[in-house]
């Protein structure tokens, strides 16, 4: 059997061109003992992807020149070496980028019963929702009444974010830019404020009119300007909970950071990077508390998705030109 | 009785010129009900204070044009209106950037009877020392087998925060400017790096070399090319303490941040600003630590010691051109 997948030709700098992923084809080896193997349905392609395009380390390694990718992806098992998991099977696993993955069984969950489409565990029950729901109660420790200002706020992980904020009894601004997205948010309650056309003084003024008693926590996913307005509207003891710096990802010099970081010292305030994995031991706690709410209808979410295979470099490319309101799919 | 005082006449932008602090004389009102006088034996100047001429509301209120300044003072009570104190007792208050102060005795802090010089209660023994002690524990978490790294680390602030680091058992860099400065660090145990002439590139490289191992714990004071060079350094899970951005206080224009700050996602790390005012509680706890070091001489201080109450301006200038190393001091 034959797998087709993507592979980096070289390490980019500054915005990835199109012609840096290769797509190739290989037949597959026969199954080891322990190995499965998974026709993909769908594909994720997710911001921190850029940072394995690297080529240094950070906190997962590089991709390899020439290897298949990596990413989330959901398939079917389609034949099976190992006892834990038959034909049939629906999985979450690491193997995207692809159409057939063949990987061992160990490390690949199994999709609950329920009727949560399987493509939300890529999404807002997936490694994007457990971001927002980390981010916004383990690091920047959210509390009912809080306001709240999330940056990418359309964003697969922004709109959890904003929406979790929401559950919790807090006032919450989202920034965004399409009036589309800025659409969306305003339906969910939020208090919308775009970013374009704006300097960071301009931006700020937004912040206060939509948040008149300041800000309490900042999701951070963009960096830019949108950290350097929201600092200046921090209340005391405010807590920035820092998932991304998106903004940064593809600028081929250094470009410099907010020049009022010592607001961080005059409103005795925390910012703090995390990494999601590192907290993945309470992804049960978030899927117990996530999904009713999302099999209710009571969890709004969008996606982007994308037809074929053949379509996953654009669909990630896109990532970084605000082309996706919620999450980004590949749909084989 | 005639009481000299300094006021601001302006609010400065930028470094604050000479002119703008103005020497007043006034005639002392009668003591009321409460209040005592106070002969002030030195008084202290602190980076915070130019914070207080900005005319902008931070976590001090601001100055008062043509107001009586007010800073860290040690005197000597010569009358008493108040139970609580009598004729000779020595005073730690706020009455300072003047000779004779006239203040309410709640409030006041009796200095202990012991051998420790006075004025430490200025330096070591008092506010700088707290919030080397409050960044160091309370904000930092540092912990023994840490790689600490502290900017201005011959300051009042910076050069107890680094003895206390070494207390503590850890491996400890210092970044300071002049070679005097250095030597001294060196003395101390500190592996001393110099920020003077180079990049934030070539400086992180030099800490690098002085912490093979990274840095756990960053104790800033200064912001620009320490921070940035710091960021670059950071291990995982790394606490910064931001205790203050010297580098930025006299900025006339918005001066950038670091182009790095997506270190703290990659690196997991918290930054973290206090105000050591918010700590005070701990004060008695800091004392009960750090008297007996002091008092048996383990733990080094310096003084840059101005005579006369007309230097007080020039003493605080010369804190933002590296012109003191220790506590900066003047005596009266």
């Amino acid at each position: 059997m034959q797998s087709r997948f993507y592979t980096l030709t070289a390490y980019p700098n500054g915005l990835p061109d199109r012609s840096l992923f290769a797509l190739e084809t290989q037949t597959l080896p026969d199954l080891a003992e322990g190995e499965v193997r998974i026709r993909n349905h769908w594909l994720s392609v997710d911001p921190y992807m850029r940072g394995r395009m690297s080529g240094l380390r950070t906190y997962v390694e590089p991709f390899g020149i020439g290897k298949p990718m990596e990413g989330g992806a959901i398939g079917e098992v389609i034949e099976s070496n190992d006892s834990r998991l038959k034909v049939g099977d629906n999985v979450s696993h690491m193997g995207g980028w692809r159409d057939i993955a063949q990987l061992p069984a160990e490390g690949l969950t199994p999709l609950p019963e329920n009727d949560v489409p399987e493509q939300a565990y890529l999404g807002v029950l997936g490694m994007p929702g457990m971001t927002a729901w980390t981010g916004l109660n383990l690091i920047a420790e959210c509390k009912p009444g809080d306001n709240v200002l999330v940056s990418a706020a359309s964003g697969a992980v922004g709109s959890l974010a904003v929406q979790l904020a929401k559950a919790k009894g807090c006032h919450v601004v989202g920034i965004a830019g399409a009036a589309h997205k800025l659409a969306w948010l305003e339906s969910l309650g939020v208090e919308p404020v775009s970013y374009q056309n704006r300097t960071a003084q301009e931006l700020s003024d937004a912040i206060k009119l939509a948040s008149p008693n300041g800000i309490d926590v900042y999701y951070e996913n963009v960096g830019g300007i949108c950290l350097e307005a929201a600092l200046s509207q921090l209340n005391e003891g405010a807590r920035i909970a820092v998932c991304g710096m998106i903004d940064s990802y593809n600028a081929e010099a250094p470009s410099p950071g907010p020049s009022n970081l010592s607001q961080l010292v005059i409103r005795k305030a925390k910012m703090q990077g995390f990494i999601v994995a590192d907290h993945w031991s309470s992804y049960p706690y978030f899927l117990n508390e996530v999904t009713p709410q999302v099999a209710a209808g009571k969890l709004a979410y969008k996606e982007t998705v994308k037809e074929g295979l053949e379509s996953t470099p654009d669909a990630f490319l896109a990532l970084f030109e605000g082309g996706n309101t919620g999450k980004m799919l590949v749909k084989l």
